[in-house]
């Protein structure tokens, strides 16, 4: 293991997010907000840490896939533990295992919180929840390769372990071209947002942090009542902006090099639109008479199930009360998530694609014995080890899904409230049923239980292999 | 397709039901009971179906692995249509649907019941209930094998297709012998536990039909409370019984043949043995102080545990109020069940062995990408073939699993009743919690839900495929 250039990423991290926590301090300035001190502290923190490890030059460049997994999960944690520190600090988050857990949720772009009254916070730290979700969209590491000249192999290894999805997407053949790719599509994408929302009466802040909220796939809300009170055209702008961002952003990349007929070719993104207007279909048929007219029905099956399977976790009704079916189909819809290469988590409808297929050619294999079927994605023959990568991912989630579950039920809660709040955590959605649902959170759990929910955001943000990889002792012998 | 060769079996299958019914004829006549009738008609109708089927000789001797597949499938089918008619005809049922799920939850060995007083009925029909869980245990082509001389390669094909866990272990070459060596060690087991339930006092109609329900790992009893009047030494070798039932019957043959060192080295045996009592010993954690003595409370720990690990289904005591912690342990349980080759269904340990090796090689892949690692079995390496279908049965489990559950909130009920009422069905254990628990049933489900369920019982009991197999549009086509 490298030690030396673990260190040496760990501490550019350091740095970038000494950088962003700029922002907060400059919004507490504007709104003349004494919790900016919090920030000011941590963002120094932050910086010279950052400074002092960065005086070490590695010693060596080697750099495998064994040290870009535990470098990012280190990552991922170490801005998580320092991101939470202003919350801490200004005594917002009165216990830092709560900060912790509501930092995580940010970053992860998972959205569930412990907070209770959203309401009463500052605006710099608003800004800071809602933010956490706009870095942690894209990757924190990606940004890093976007705008640094690393060199050598690390940039594989590090986008490779961070990017969601089986398999990693390269736009172009260098990786650093395909971050800056990335992030300018995400950049145009919050911009485009912001204005709309601007457009439809939301105050610039409002619009600014809802917009990271949402392009992030994040969920955290300005309101205690999410996006509810909003009008119906705000609404609609987010549930727009929602969907754009589950998709495959390579597909983005398709239009921009001018090659829409392979955009459109994408199984996966089609898949995932079908889910969504489907799964939104029989909602309404569902809750049909709940709201004034079946349009307004329609609309609010439409900004749950887009903010479900996208993993973002907005709400715009309490969902809690819909009949059994809708709840069911919303936690099904938890467990799929969306796109590989979004900014959506959960288990991406790319793999739930190559699993159906996969059965099929069991079956097929069973009624022809003879044939010699392969998987086929997008009209091209998936390699072996990505249908096996994808099966063995689907045993691992199984796996830590359902010891997170006994574990969390030590709590004593019920069984619904247990087992949804794992998916939503696991699958970086937010909000579950019943005691974590919409017009619920996690306040309420116990700290074992709020540090197993915080392993299950970083572990499933991370598609599982970094996590585990960084906590098998085998990483470590020499 | 072979049609005519299905026919043919599906015959034989008929004439061996009305074979069975014989008993219940026997026992309505012992208590004077006028239900027996229905027996009769039932018995008279399978033999004269029979007999006419068989008078066309199949054409063709072909049988591949499609033709065992559809031929169980059907086989299954075809018992449980006929099986449910004497609680249809006598009246005791008066839905025909719900005398289907009772029929099917007897065969499939699940346990699960629609009946609200089990208490009043007729010694015949409880004779037939419990029956059918003997003779769904061991199988029912399993058992035809073993009686009559069919030759070809029919035999393999049944076997494969009818046999519980990830591959089939042919005990001796031929399928015929090994089909009778299974029988008899089931047989030697089934008189052995008459005996000693007979001993702790119970009556003898008691304990032969009681022996049926643990044997084939079923779950139906003549009380309203299950086994939890029977007293301690009753409940006792109840316990015993149901274990020993889970473990693989190669394990006997082991013995028998005199290679215990072989038997010992059974890693699916330690692990099914060692989660039994690492449960049992949590959950005795979990609910200490809730009996009158710490004995007690293993007691009734493990035989709940047991009881679901080899989804039998009994219960000693309502564990639907017991702590979460432990329901959640016995739901887990429930999704896990007994060993390959025993009477017991659910995933299987030996798939749960595998998989999990199949992940620690994936880790262990990304940190020593260079070394090769196959996954190894009782000391000798797993075929390819193997550990794949087992990842695909996995896959196939969970989208079956879901989709259930889906279709089963239309129902209305909460969620833990509609998913625990799906993973009691589909691993054939039985009760589930909240309205479906130890003091509950499926009397209320619509009759839609119980056909789902229905569905479960029997895919989950054939392990998918032939089920699948059966409802491909690919199979039937010329």
């Amino acid at each position: 293991m490298n030690y030396s250039i673990i260190r040496y990423i760990l501490c550019r991290v350091l740095e970038f997010e000494g950088a962003f926590l700029i922002l907060p301090c400059i919004v507490a300035c504007i709104y003349g907000e004494k919790e900016g001190f919090a920030f000011l502290i941590t963002m120094l923190l932050c910086l010279i840490l950052g400074f002092i490890g960065k005086l070490f030059k590695p010693k060596s460049k080697v750099f495998y896939a064994k040290e870009g997994f535990v470098t990012v999960s280190l990552s991922w944690i170490v801005i998580s533990v320092m991101g939470a520190l202003p919350f801490y600090i200004s005594g917002t988050i009165p216990g830092y295992i709560d900060a912790l857990f509501e930092t995580v949720s940010g970053f992860t772009t998972t959205g569930g919180s412990i907070l209770t009254d959203v309401e009463s916070l500052a605006h710099c730290t608003q800004f800071w929840r809602l933010f956490t979700h706009w870095i942690g969209g894209m990757g924190v590491l990606v940004l890093i390769l976007a705008i640094l000249p690393l060199s050598g192999s690390y940039n594989m290894h590090l986008m490779r372990a961070e990017s969601p999805g089986p398999s990693v997407g390269k736009l172009v053949p260098k990786v650093r071209n395909t971050a800056m790719i990335l992030y300018g599509i995400y950049l145009v994408i919050t911009v485009v947002e912001i204005l709309f929302l601007c457009i439809t009466g939301l105050p610039l802040f409002d619009a600014v942090t809802i917009t990271f909220s949402t392009v992030g796939t994040g969920g955290f809300g300005l309101l205690g009542d999410s996006v509810a009170s909003y009008s119906t055209a705000a609404q609609s702008v987010i549930i727009i902006f929602m969907i754009l961002c589950g998709i495959n952003f390579n597909v983005y990349y398709m239009f921009l090099i001018k090659r829409p007929k392979e955009a459109f070719k994408s199984e996966e993104v089609r898949v995932y639109l079908l889910l969504i207007f489907v799964s939104a279909f029989f909602i309404t048929w569902n809750i049909r008479g709940s709201f004034s007219s079946i349009f307004m029905d329609f609309h609010h099956s439409l900004l749950q199930v887009a903010s479900i399977m996208t993993t973002t976790g907005f709400a715009s009704v309490d969902y809690n009360v819909w009949p059994e079916f809708s709840k069911v189909l919303l936690f099904l819809l938890t467990l799929i998530g969306a796109c590989a290469g979004s900014t959506g988590g959960g288990f991406k409808v790319s793999r739930l694609v190559v699993l159906f297929k996969s059965i099929k050619n069991e079956i097929s294999l069973v009624v022809h014995p003879r044939s010699v079927k392969k998987v086929h994605m997008d009209g091209k023959m998936l390699p072996e080890g990505v249908t096996r990568s994808i099966q063995v991912y689907l045993m691992i989630y199984v796996s830590v899904f359902l010891a997170s579950f006994l574990l969390i039920s030590l709590n004593g809660f019920d069984f619904t409230t247990n087992i949804t709040a794992v998916a939503a955590n696991l699958n970086n959605v937010g909000p579950g049923l019943n005691m974590v649902g919409p017009a619920g959170g996690y306040s309420e759990f116990s700290v074992f239980s709020k540090l197993v929910l915080i392993f299950d955001m970083i572990t499933g943000r991370l598609e599982f292999l970094p996590m585990l990889v960084l906590l098998t002792p085998g990483t470590w012998k020499k």
